[in-house]
C-alpha cells in the first residue's frame, strides 16, 4: 500500500505552489487541510473544494496531520519552522517547497527529535503568484529536489518519495549546498538577468516612445521572470547571497568576453562562437526533452 | 481598390519569414512567386501550394513582379540588392524584412532611379528557422517598421502600407538609425544575454551532471533566443555593431549595480528595488497588451 493512502496532509500557504499541490492531490485518497492567513484565499479554497478543511491557525491545522507541507517564501518557511514546536508539541512530519535549501535545512535540524523533516524544492513555478494561478499539472514531470536533514529517517523518506510521485514529479536527492549553488545559476541568475533587461529597457522607453512597439516575443520571453514575486526573490537572495553573487560575477565575465569578441570585428570568428552556443542550446533542450520523456514510464500519474 | 489587389508579389527566400508571408497572403487576390536557392524548400513550397510559381533564378522570379520582398538574413539582402539592377534592368518595387535597417537602406539608396525601395522590419519571429516553421499568423498584430529611402515615393509607400495591412501587421515609420538603436536594446541585447546564459550554464553542466535537471521553465524562456540562427545574428552584428556594443556595455553597468546592491546586504533596500522593477515589467506588459488590443480595430485581417 502507498505510504500516503488514507493520510492527512496539511498545506501551509495556499498560493500558486500550495494551491497547485492541493489540486494535484485532490484525486488521491488523502485528507487535505489548508493553513492560510489570507481570508479571501481561504474562502476561495473552500469554494473550489480544494481542501477538506481550512484555517488561519497553524496549531489547529497541523493537529492530526501526517505530513505538513510548507508552501511559502523561504522567510515564512524558516519562521514557521521556529513556531512549529509550540504549535505541535507532539511533533509531526514536515516537508517544504522553498526555493533555497541551506537555511531551511539548518532550521529543520533544530526541530525537536519528535519531528521528522526533509527539505524539498520542486523545479517549477510561474511568474504569476496566488491561488487563482494554481494548476493541477504544475508539478507533472518536473524534478523535485529532496534534501536530507538530521531529522529524517527511512519512513520519512518513503513518505516524501510517495508524495512526490503523487503529484507526478520526479525526486532527486541533493545536498542543500549543492542545490543552492546549482539553482543560483539556473534560476536566480536568470531572474536578475531579466530584471536588468527590464531596468535598462524602461530607461530607454522613457527617452523614446517607440521602444515598446519594437519589442517582440524574444524580449517578452527573455524578461518574463522579472514579473516574479519580489518578496520571494528577497528571501532567496537573503539565503543564497554568496552563490548568487558568484553566478552574477561569472556571468558579467561572460558578457565581457562577448563584448571583446564584438570589438574584435572578426565576424567569421563570431559566427563560429555563435554556432557553438546554438549547439549548446540544442543539447540543453535535448537533455530537457529526454528527462521529460522518461517521466511517464517512471512516475505514472496515479490520478488518471 | 486596394493597391495590392491583382498584383504579383515575388518573395526572395522561403524560410520562416518568407514562408509565413506567403501563408498570410495566400487568401488575397495576389499572384505569388517564390525565389529560393534550396531545391528541397522549392519542392516543399509547391507541395504546400504556397506560391503560384517557384524558381531558383532571381531574374526569372522578379520578371513581372509588382513588388519584390526580400526575406533573408541582412547579408543576403544587401548582396541581392547589388545584383537586382542586372537581374531586373527595367527596375521594380522592393521591400525587405531585414533585422537591421541602416546598411540595407544605404544599399537601396544606390539602386538606379527606375527602382522604388523601402526598408521594412516586422517585429516578430521564432527561434526555429525554415519553411516548416512558417505560420500564417506570425505577423498578425505585430509592429512592422518601415524606413524611407531616397528611392521611395507615395505610390511605393501606399503599396507597402497595403502590404503590411494584408498580413495583419501595423506599420510604424522610423529612420533607419533610430530603428537600429532601438532593436539593439529590444532584440539584439536579449539574444546575447541568452547566449551568455547558455555558455555559463553549459560550463557548469560539464562540472555537475545534475545541472540541467535543476533548470525549469524560467531558464528555458530566458535562454530561448540562444537557439536563433547564428548566420542571422552574424549579419545583424556586422551591420549594427556600434549600437549592440553600446547596449551590451550599458547592460553590463546595470548588472554591476545589481551586484553592488546584493553586496550591500540591505534586503529591504533590495526588496524596494525589485518591487520597482516588477512594476516596470507590469507597465511594459500593459503597453504590449494595449497595442495588441488596438490591432483588430485598426487593421482588420482582410483574409477573414
Amino acid at each position: 500500500m502507498d505510504p500516503l493512502d488514507g493520510k492527512t496532509v496539511a498545506i501551509v500557504g495556499l498560493g500558486l505552489m500550495g494551491g497547485s499541490l492541493a489540486l494535484a492531490l485532490r484525486s488521491h485518497p488523502i485528507a487535505l487541510v489548508g493553513i492560510e492567513t489570507d481570508s479571501a484565499t481561504r474562502e476561495l479554497a473552500l469554494e473550489y473544494g480544494l481542501v477538506d478543511m481550512v484555517t488561519a491557525n497553524l496549531a489547529e491545522g497541523v493537529a492530526g496531520a501526517d505530513l505538513v507541507v510548507l508552501a511559502a517564501p523561504v522567510g515564512v518557511i524558516v519562521s514557521t519552522l521556529a513556531t512549529l514546536p509550540s504549535a505541535c508539541p507532539t511533533g509531526c512530519a514536515v516537508l517544504d517547497l522553498g526555493s533555497t535549501k541551506q537555511a531551511i535545512v539548518a532550521a529543520m535540524n533544530k526541530l525537536p527529535p519528535s519531528f521528522k523533516a526533509l527539505g524539498g524544492h520542486p523545479m517549477c513555478g510561474k511568474e504569476t503568484a496566488g491561488l487563482r494561478a494554481a494548476d493541477a499539472g504544475l508539478y507533472q514531470g518536473q524534478t523535485f529536489i529532496l534534501s536530507r536533514t538530521t531529522r529524517s529517517d527511512s519512513v520519512m523518506e518513503n513518505l516524501a518519495v510517495s508524495f512526490v510521485a503523487a503529484i507526478g514529479a520526479r525526486p532527486l536527492w541533493l545536498e542543500p549546498g549543492e542545490h543552492d549553488r546549482l539553482v543560483a545559476l539556473t534560476s536566480h541568475l536568470p531572474y536578475f538577468v531579466a530584471v536588468g533587461l527590464i531596468a535598462k529597457a524602461t530607461t530607454a522607453a522613457q527617452a523614446n516612445k517607440h521602444l515598446w512597439r519594437l519589442s517582440a516575443s524574444g524580449f517578452r520571453d527573455t524578461t518574463r521572470l522579472a514579473g516574479s514575486d519580489p518578496l520571494m526573490l528577497r528571501d532567496i537572495t537573503a539565503t543564497n547571497r554568496v552563490e548568487i553573487l558568484s553566478a552574477l560575477r561569472d556571468y558579467a565575465g561572460v558578457l565581457e568576453e562577448i563584448i571583446k569578441l564584438l570589438e574584435q570585428g572578426d565576424d567569421e570568428l563570431l559566427l563560429d562562437w555563435l554556432i557553438a552556443r546554438q549547439r549548446e542550446h540544442d543539447r540543453y533542450r535535448q537533455e530537457q526533452q529526454r528527462s521529460s520523456a522518461g517521466t511517464v514510464a517512471r512516475w505514472p500519474d496515479r490520478a488518471e
